[in-house]
Formats: C-alpha cells, sequence, structure tokens
C-alpha cells in the first residue's frame, strides 16, 4: 500500500499518518518527492481492506494498493500449471480439449443424438443444462432433476465424460452425484454462497466469467473456491458487456494470455456465448487455438432452429464437425512450429 | 416479433418463412417493400424466445421483437404506483424515504450508535449487512446469525424498521423473520434461484440493479419475484459499470425517470455504493431527490475511518445530518413548486 | 511515480533500478517490504512518459504514476473558480446558466422563432448547428456558412448571446467572427489540432466531453486549450457510452462533484443528448441543478417533429417554459437553503 | 422502418400514423397484432432521420429502422473484396500483409535502424508517425514535417512502402506527398471534416476505429471516405474501451467476422494498441491470424526501453522475429488446410 498525501499537506499531517499507519501494526517508510510526499505501508495489505481508510484522514489525496489481492490462484504461490483429470482426459495439460453440447437437455432423443455428434466430431465431454439460468421467468428453465438423469444415462451410454450448470447451493450435492465437472455460469460469479459450496465439493469446477467481471475479480472468485478446499478449478472467458450490439457479448480474447501470466489455472473460451451467433464460432475458435488457450465450450444442436434455447448460437452438425477439423489442423501447427519458437 | 428477409431473398424463401411462422402457431403479415419483405408475426411474442431461431433459415436477415418482455412489472398491467407499507411508512408514495445505517453490522454498540444518528437525523429504516458479499474470501464476511439478532435488538429498542441483505436460499426464511424488508444484493441481481425464493416470500424485497445489468434485465428480475406471488419489489439504482474509474461505478440517474414511465415499482437510489466517496454522497443524493427517486438508501458509520467494510463510502453522522436537511429542503421544493407544474 | 518490484527480484536487479531512475534525472527511494521492493521516483513525473518504460526493465512488475497530469486545468494551480463573461453574463458564478436552442439551423424563420422561445423562457444564450457533425454522409450537414450568418442576424435582433460548433480548424476564425462561445463538440474532444487551434482564438470555449472519454482525459483535453493561451474553457458534461440502450447515452451526473472537486473550470449539463429523448430532459435537467452545475446546455425546437436533426431529444415550447420554471424553483432552493448548509 | 404503436393506441391514432407516414411520402403497410399494431413504412429509409421523429405523435411506442444506415461499404453494393495495391503488394488479397514500426519517429538513426528491422523480419510496410496524437499537450508531439521527410528518405533507402497519420484537414496534401497510406487514428474516427478531406485524395487510407465506435458507426465513418470518392479504405480493429483495464483496450476479436460479413473492404489489427504491452502482442497476433484478418499493424522500436512514445507496447527486435515466424507458420496452416475445409 502506498498513501499518496496531498501537495499541500503540512508536517503535522505527514506524522500523523505515519503514527496511525504504525497503530494499525505496519510500518511507514514516507519518501518525499518534489511535489508530493508518499508513505510506503510495510506489511501484507491483501485483506487489510481498513487501510483503504486512510483517505479519510487529514491530508491524504488517495490509497494505492500493491499487491494483488489473491494468492492460491496465482503463480506467485504455485509453480507450473493445474491440470484436472477427468478418467484419463487432462485440462490444462498439452492437449486442446473440447467440451461440445446442447444449450439445454430437451429430451432423451435430443441429448443422445447430440453426444453421438459430439463423439462422431472428436470432442472430449458433452456439454448440457439441466438447469437453465433464463433472464425470463417465462422461458424453458430447464428439465432439472430429469435432466441430471439423462445426462447420467448418456454418459453411462457414450462413455463421455459430462459437465453441467448448478445454479442453487441446495443443488450441489446432487448435481454433483450425477456430474464430471460442476459449472457456476456468468451470472453467479459473486454468488459467494455458491462459490464456498462449490468450493468444499469434490468435482472439478468450470466457471464463468460474469459479464461485468474485471480478471482480478475473476480470479478472486477463482480464490473463493481454491481457498474453501478445492484445488480444480477451470476458467472459462465467454465474453464480457461492452456497448457493442453486433454480437451478444465481446469475447476478451486478450485475457487469455494476461489469464496465462497471472495464474496456474487452466483458462477455456466459450464463443457460442461470446457472440451469440453459430456464424462467429469457427473464426472465433480458431482465435482461441492460436491465442493459448486450452480448450474450447461448444454449443452444438441436432436441429437448431428447433432449440429450446440459444438456438441461434448453436451449430448444426456439419459445422460442427467442420470446427473439429479446423480446430485439430491449427492445434496440430500450435504443438510442432509455434511451440518450437517459444 | 418482426422477421426482416435479406434483400436477395427469393419469393420461395418468403413462402416457406410464412409456413413456419404459422406451423409455430403463429399468423405472418408480409410487406414487401423497395429494399426488403419484412414480416409481422401476431401472437404474443412473450416467452417465445423460439420465434429467434427464424435467423437460422435461409432468406432471413434479422428478427426483431416488438413487446417488452415483462408483464407484471410493467405498467401495462397496473395503473397507479405500488406502494409498499412497513408500518407507518409508506415507500413509492408521496413522502421521500431515507434507509440508512453501516454496511456491516460489526457490534451491539456500533449498531446502536448507527441506529441512534439515522434516527437523530430523521431518517425512516435503519440498513445493516449480517451477511456480506466481498470480493475476497479473506475480508471479514460479517457477524451473520449474531448479526441478525443485533439488528432485530436495535429494531426493538429504537422502533427503526430494519433492512438486510440475504444472499442464499437456504437463509432467506432465517433472515425474513429478523428483517423489514429483503435485499437482494446486486451481485444475485440474477441468481434466479434466490429471486424464486424471495418471490415466496412475505417480506418486501429491495432488488438491486447489478453492475451490467440492463434496466430491461432488471425488470425481468423484478418480474421474477413478482410472477413468484410477492408483489411488493422496490428497485433501487445503485451504479453500473463504466469505462470511468474516478467513481466505483457510474450512477445511472437517467435510469430513474425511464423505469417511472415503464413500471409501477418504487424506485430508490444508492449514492454511497454508486460513487464509492463520501465526497459525492451529498450532492448525488440531492440529484436523487430532484430527478423524482422515491428515496435514498445511504451509509453512515460512527467512525468511518475504522469501518470494517466500506469505511470511503460512509458518511460520518456530522455530514450525514447534514445530508438529512439538505435532501429535506429539496423534497419541499420538489413537493409544493415542482409538483404543481406538472 | 513510484516502481513496483517483482516479489522474486534480486537485490542486484533493485540496483539496477536505481541505477537507472538516476540515470534518467531523478533520484530513487527504495522501501523494502515484506512482500515486495518499491522504489518511489522523486521529481516531476508529469510529462514524463518514459518512465513508464521502466516496465521493461528485469525484475519490475509494474510502474505507477502518482500524480495528476494536467496543471493548468487543476484547483492545485488557481484559486477559486474561473468565471466566464459575456457581456452581463457570469458563467460558473453564482447564477445558473441556460444555453437553448435547436440542434440544427435550418432557416431564418425557425431560429428566429427559437429564439423567441428561448428569450421568452429566460434561458440567457441562444444555441444553434451551422456546422453539424453526422453519423452518416447522407444526412443533413448543416447550412455552414449561411448558418453562421443567419446566427448573427438573430444575435442582432435578439441581443441574446450565441454559442455555435465548429469542426475543422481552417473554420475556426471565421466561425468566431459569428459567435460569443465556440463549442467543441463530443467527437472532436481529442482532435488535438483543433484543440490547439481554438486555444490560439480570442473567445471562449464550450468543450464537450467525449463518449468514451475519462474525466482526467476530458481534463487533459482542457488542458490543451489552456495551455495554447486560452483560459476561457466551459466544460460540458453530454452523456458517455455504456452497455444501456434505455437512453443514447448514459448521463455520467457524478462527474459533476468531481470535476468539481479537481477543476476550477464552469461546468454545464446537456441532458438533451446525453438522454437523446425529451421525455427525459425536464428530470436530467432538475437533477443538474441539485448536483451543483453551473448551467445547462438544452435542445429546444418550433416544431420537433419537423425538425432535420435530434428532433426526438428537443423539447416543444411548452415543455421548455415547464423546465425554466421548474429550473428557475430548484435554483431558488439551493441558492437560499442549502448554501447556507455548506 | 417500423412503426410500432402503444398497446392503448386508438383507431384513431393509427389513422393519424398511416396519413402522416403517407404525407412524408412513403407507403404505410399496418398489421394488427394481438397486443400491438405495427405499421410497416415502405421506402428507402436511409438518410430518413426525419422519420425517427415519429416517435413524437400520439399513440406511437418506437420507431425501428429496419435497413442498413451505409451503402457503398456493404457487401449489398460490391461483389468480392475491395483489394488495395500498394506497388507490388495487394492489401486484402490472400496474402497477409504486415505493417510494422516505431509508434514515432524520432531521429533518421532509429527509423532507419526500425526499417531494417522491418525488412530483415520479412515485414511489408514501414509505419512511423510523423504528427502524434498525444493525450498530453506536454508530451512529446513528433517530428512532424522534418518526420515527413525522414520516412521519405528511408523509403528510398530501403524500397520499403509507408504509412504515417494525419490529423489535420490542413496537413492531407504535404503528408500524402510523403507516404503510401494515410493513417486516420482512432481519436479522428468522427472527425467528419478530416474523412471528408482524406476521402479527395488520391492515396489509400487505413482507418483505425475509435475507442467508443460501433461496428456499425465505424462503416459509416468508411463510408464518409467512399462517398468522397476514395474507395481505397482499410479498417483497422485496434481494442475498444471497456471496464477492463488489465489490458489499455479490449480487443475486439469477432468485429474481425462481423466485418468480414458485413463489408468488402479489408481488416486488418493492431494488437499493440489494443493490448498495450508487448507481452501480449505475439498471442494476440496469433488470434488475429486465425481468425481471418487481413494483416497487422504492430509497433516495433530497436531500444524500446528509451521510446519517446508507448515504448511498453512496442516489441524488441528478437520478439519482432519470433512474431513474423509464428505469424508465417499461421497463415500457411491458414492457407492451405483451414482454406480447404471453408
Amino acid at each position: 500500500m502506498v498513501i499518496v498525501m496531498k501537495k499541500n499537506a503540512t508536517g503535522d499531517q505527514i506524522e500523523q499518518i505515519i503514527k496511525w499507519v504504525e497503530s494499525v501494526g505496519y510500518r511507514a517508510h514516507p519518501s518525499r518527492g518534489v511535489e508530493r510526499t508518499i508513505i510506503g505501508v510495510v506489511g501484507d495489505d491483501r485483506a487489510k481492506s481498513q487501510l483503504k481508510s486512510a483517505e479519510y484522514l487529514p491530508g491524504v489525496e488517495k490509497v494505492m494498493p500493491i499487491l494483488k489481492p489473491y494468492k492460491l490462484a496465482s503463480r506467485e504461490t504455485k509453480d507450473g500449471n493445474t491440470i484436472i483429470r477427468i478418467g484419463n482426459l487432462e485440462i490444462g495439460g498439452p492437449k486442446f480439449i473440447i467440451m461440445a453440447g446442447p444449450c439445454s437437455i430437451e429430451s432423451e432423443e435430443q441429448l443422445m443424438e447430440s453426444a453421438y455428434i459430439v463423439k462422431k466430431g472428436g470432442a472430449h465431454i458433452l456439454r448440457g443444462g439441466a438447469f437453465k439460468p433464463r433472464t425470463s421467468p417465462y422461458s424453458f428453465q430447464g428439465l432439472e432433476v430429469e435432466g441430471l438423469k439423462l445426462l447420467e444415462k448418456v454418459r453411462e451410454k457414450t462413455g463421455l465424460p459430462v459437465i453441467t450448470e448448478v445454479m442453487n447451493t441446495t443443488d450441489v450435492d446432487l448435481v454433483g452425484e450425477h456430474t464430471d465437472i460442476l459449472q457456476v455460469g456468468a451470472r453467479n460469479i459473486q454468488n459467494f454462497a455458491l462459490l464456498k459450496k462449490v468450493g468444499q465439493a469434490s468435482k472439478p469446477v468450470l466457471l464463468k466469467r460474469g459479464m461485468a467481471t474485471t480478471i482480478e475479480e475473476f480470479l478472486m472468485s477463482a480464490e473463493y473456491i481454491l481457498s474453501s478446499g478445492n484445488d480444480q478449478v477451470i476458467l472459462c472467458e465467454r465474453g464480457i458487456r461492452t456497448f457493442e450490439t453486433a454480437t451478444r457479448n465481446t469475447l476478451d480474447i486478450s485475457a487469455i494470455p494476461v489469464l496465462k501470466e497471472l495464474t496456474h489455472l487452466p483458462i477455456i473460451v466459450d464463443p457460442s456465448h461470446a457472440s451469440g451467433n453459430w456464424k462467429y464460432v469457427l473464426p472465433l475458435s480458431r482465435a482461441a487455438v492460436a491465442v493459448g488457450a486450452d480448450g474450447l465450450l461448444i454449443e452444438v444442436h441436432p436441429e437448431p432452429e428447433k432449440a429450446l434455447s440459444d438456438g441461434i448460437q448453436s451449430l448444426k452438425p456439419e459445422k460442427f464437425y467442420q470446427l473439429m477439423k479446423e480446430v485439430m489442423s491449427l492445434e496440430r501447427t500450435m504443438r510442432t512450429e509455434i511451440e518450437a519458437l517459444q
């Protein structure tokens, strides 16, 4: 923490701040500049939101934090990358992982058909929503428990691991029994009760960035899960809300290299929700591979024009097969030629 | 819903769309323009998210919704304003209502002292957080149940109604027993499980707009509560997230007249969270009165420089008393002179 | 400037940074914390964008500026407020000033009629665009020189001072001859060639904040004008671009108290462009008075439904007269009761 | 244009609107729905901003435009892609084009050295700023005319075509004499006087998207240049302003496929300004290739730590050489394997 004094702060005021800093358990290192005195506060300023109150004291212009507020999510506290294992799959390892499936589970037939497409295309994990967070209370809210059972049935038949969203603390245990990965949706990124609860689960958690979540806050939400005891967190960039309306959200592609620098956790990209339009899903998926993401989360539906939710951003089977081929081609280039240049 | 065809759409494609519209239960009214054919879709397009999938069909450029997606929250379905009664108080009535108190409940002494300040200043409702949504898992998380008990104790002693936040579906009943108004925080604006649960409660709900919530989505979240059976909803504008960092959030003051036009629900303003700095709370409170809000939610603390959370945006007692006088003065002008001009 | 070293920075790296700081003409004050060493850089860090390059040196985590980048616009370099005099009018003085008129000058008749309305309502300055910045090259671009002549004619007849926009460096002298205040539009907020040019003019400049301009950048653009020799700058908040589409822009009402704290320049509000809808202009004008702005810029048109630009945000005469009465009523309360409480 | 009537609009009001539509020269096609009557307006609604005023008429809820406001920039008015030829180079053709060089021209030596690096790396065009748009009037403003001369000198010596920014209408002719491509900066995206002026020039124009420019507005600014007679426009995505501060701007990577769908103009990406940090320039450049952009604009500097502007986002020579290799490798995969799948 650095305390910046006002231009006209008196020597007396500076003395008072130094005493105050010491009274709350820190050491103060003033340095007198040409126009300003600044006071370095020595001690761990994480979790010390009280220090911010120094802005209330006479002569103080502002208080600037120095340390990043997250610990367990930071590269500073862990060497190497976190790799999450689901059976033989590794998320965050050298292989690019693709999770795909319909937005909502609508029927056994639709889910089974989707799983077949996912498998045929060569993707690794089946996604499908049983509990659906819908903006409108009048929209289809998901098959709920019935959907979970279908998910388990299809998993058994196809051997594909599955991922599904959990929205309520009271459902965490139940959902955990039927899925391989628990998904926390963008709208629950700061539902701290839910974060603590999935932090106690024994399943990996895929955490989606919220529409207005900064990268720092994203990592703080991951920190809630990690500090509750679950170290299996997968981050998912799915677009942020900006002034641009040509796409449903704005895919923050830069977040991938920024996160790769700051954290050891794996990061995947959801181009379906980011763009909100199947037409842009292929190019954005290619960008995700090239930028260095660990995987993709893709919406695919046997008949998107009949989907009960998000049809317009779901791929038809043929387009999905093309996506898989494009991604594999680029992945090969990344793993061979690009890696050798790093 | 209006379906806009592409410039080069063929007569055949137009025929196909008309048939499709009819096949899903609507009537189609095509009108052929100079450059485009548009097809009006007749029928209630609310809750028919499936119609959006028409964008997938050949020859279609885009699908534009016509109706607002909320019903119960709309002025179209209710004459006059919703007035929420808490004892003798009316929120949404002619009188401007002020809720004030500390961000967090820290101790009996601190809460009691705060209540005394609130009452002395002439405010109407005591606020205070027992469960605190904090960005960091390492920050003070509130006194929880202990805080609820203190709230009830202070309510009994002072006669002030109280409002406090509920963050978890499993706490709704408990919190409801100890408070007069249930607060749903900005981070839970699309925690649909929580919205449904408070929609079943018998207490009024103060619903805070999220950082990235559009006005339409804000009303859809209110619609969740209303359609679950609770018609006692108070909206609260508390600032949205923008690129500007001079204030913690950007108070969207225009949201007040926009909401007054669209909905019958009362709307109050939280200038403390909007600005994040006590220095701006007074002028923004004056703006809230003048723009036509129904009340304010204000953070006040006996000693903000020692607060465990949000100290920097909390008012000292003296400033709070000044705020109360300014607000009352402007309210008088609004109620006498301005109202006569409308 | 404060240089924050990485957690694992070596003593050697710290030594190197200290030497580098001294080699570019500053003094370095290291303070060694528990987790980080920070190095205070002593010397004027304004206009020293080179110091930022320290982030390129080994062991450095980030470089944080301490000083505000503007000088002449800052309260630190001038006591009291800048008051701009136009004849007997004072902008930035105790009286609230209202500039009103049509978006575009369309004809002599329309401008004359508008001026009559403005005067009858009791406003102080006539606005009207001769050069119009239009998003589309196919929209009406203004009467240009013809419009300037009409402006001068109407000024002579009515005695009202006039304000009009200048968009091109080559027009500054010409426009200056026909107007009392030069307006720089939101889209030219960082047209530095234009800022320098109006900085050499002898007329006051009304500078509108851009759609994505931070408050700091806004003051830096004012600094361009001030440092070019023109100290007659009026700031105008006209809404910023956010994700919300219910209004054309989002009026950043908090910018008024923030700017009042940072700068001595007068600040007015343009609720017409901020909201883009006449329905919201009255409440937002009231908010502008209450928050402490120095004046308003309002669009009024004899027949808005026939306006060649921005009709939907222009007030009809009757609504404008009502606005003037409401504003005067609130101004009275502000000047008598509220001021006494400060 | 579609006019949506209010729920309670009377038959009389609907009649009035139909008459009004006809009185301003259009035909009206009403369709009566269950909850609303909508009126299709037949006729070219482009450049008819007056129709928007219908919102002022009794019974009207809103007016919705149907047509895109740009013509010349649209794929609807031109088959195939615009290819811009500079000597043997083609921008917008099958080959990926890289423009690189220092942010500012600082000296003959620095520019010459930069050109050598650019050429050695295999890039195609040299960039360098002579006139610099700086937020602060106290920052280095460029070598101006002296810089233009150096640019020409280096062009002659190296054979590299050059691109440089023009900021003032009065400089367009002069800058045009010394450069192969005129650059219009992000801050001048809606400097309409400048757009018209470069629209009369005989050199290609690289138009950078502004920080708060929607894709539609971006194309409208291109339309200003095209409709002034210059059909040689290159679009450049360089990041938009959002709430996220981890990067200088947020690269809107989705804008590339969206623009490819809407316009025939070539589109390049500037990852240096988008991210504001050299560390992210390589991964973002790879993403630009994979997403389907036509080229890159990259900042490279012989000694970034000594640069007079933007040092921190400039690549050192070694990193630039690596970038060139990575880009070429991905381009090969795109041109061979990916293209075959389309």
